[in-house]
């Protein structure tokens, strides 16, 4: 029998959470591609079926890993800083989002920056990306301009909101924006300005 | 000596482009961080030292993969049926963007999906960004009620619209909109619906 690569100091007391804390770092390491329960086994010194107890595939850890993603992302959304005034709100909400894309760049390429692991056999993981999606369905639902006329309209426009929030904050990520000789004024107003220009959207002919 | 893995019918008459095409399939099978200058030579059955002929190191073959990308998404853009009416016309930009993105989703990943290789050292590919940059905004100044009052607007918008692009556009490609549980109806209307906002956006209060 082969050694283990690396011993830990203890066997995890609670496997099906040390699994989704070795998952992040396997995919930190070799990229979502590299993640496979035999991967997570290894790292955490347990026998190649342990984490079969806890996950029925590799899929199913990785939406678990997912899931609790979503549910970080929206309780950092649900801490901004509070405006009674809907647009103040609505521009924290922009800056809340924007932040948890860059000081969380993994997760975030985690959450939105590829295909999910199949829905409909992991139900908790859309409950989890449906709760996430209210915050701004609530949020834009709020805005008295806004006038929104139907259900339909307001899931149209949040689908716009979080095109650009998902847009600007990948291409600040790759420094995109630095890679066009702009001037520096234009580059540093260019956060504020695109928050700006979504009001005006929604202020708009609705 | 190792034997080579794949021996190819003949030697390619042009080194240098024969790079770009083997790059292209080395990234499509290992992604990009798996190119290599050796694993390109290895793949055109010529010495490992050959490519360095013509580019530097891995990321200058990298840099001009990413510049006849943006080359071609550049004339794919300007390709799109033109309109006399300038709202229209930016309408047509945008439905050429989605397209570019949809049909050729590893090559809009190269461009705009990761940090490009040092640009100061690749003049050419960073000339090749603003080319393709101006489309955008000679599209956008020839909008009436756009209405920029300086150069500096015209790059902020151009900002917003490029990320309102680019985040619906990736958002489609990981099938994020149909992970909500919205109606049909919703997801189907999105793509119209975000380019009229758009113009909402710059027909507002600028």
């Amino acid at each position: 029998m082969p050694r283990r690569v690396a011993k830990p100091r203890s066997r995890p007391k609670d496997l099906k959470e040390a699994c989704v804390v070795a998952a992040h770092a396997v995919i930190a390491e070799k990229g979502v591609d590299g993640l496979s329960l035999r991967d997570v086994a290894r790292r955490l010194g347990v026998s190649h079926q342990a984490p079969y107890r806890h996950y029925e595939s590799r899929d199913h850890l990785l939406a678990e890993v997912i899931r609790r993603g979503l549910e970080r992302f929206a309780e950092h959304l649900e801490a901004r800083p509070r405006h009674p005034d809907p647009e103040k709100d609505m521009g924290a909400l922009g800056e809340a989002y924007l932040r948890y894309a860059r000081d969380n760049p993994l997760e975030y390429r985690l959450l939105f920056g590829m295909r999910w692991p199949d829905v409909a056999r992991n139900p908790e993981l859309l409950a989890n990306a449906i709760k996430a999606f209210d915050i701004l369905r609530q949020t834009l639902g709020r805005l008295p301009q806004a006038n929104h006329r139907s259900s339909d309209q307001l899931n149209l426009d949040a689908l716009f909101v979080w095109s650009v929030m998902h847009g600007q904050s990948t291409l600040l990520q790759t420094n995109a924006f630095e890679n066009l000789n702009l001037p520096g004024t234009v580059v540093s107003k260019a956060a504020a300005h695109i928050l700006g220009r979504i009001g005006d959207a929604l202020g708009g002919h609705s």
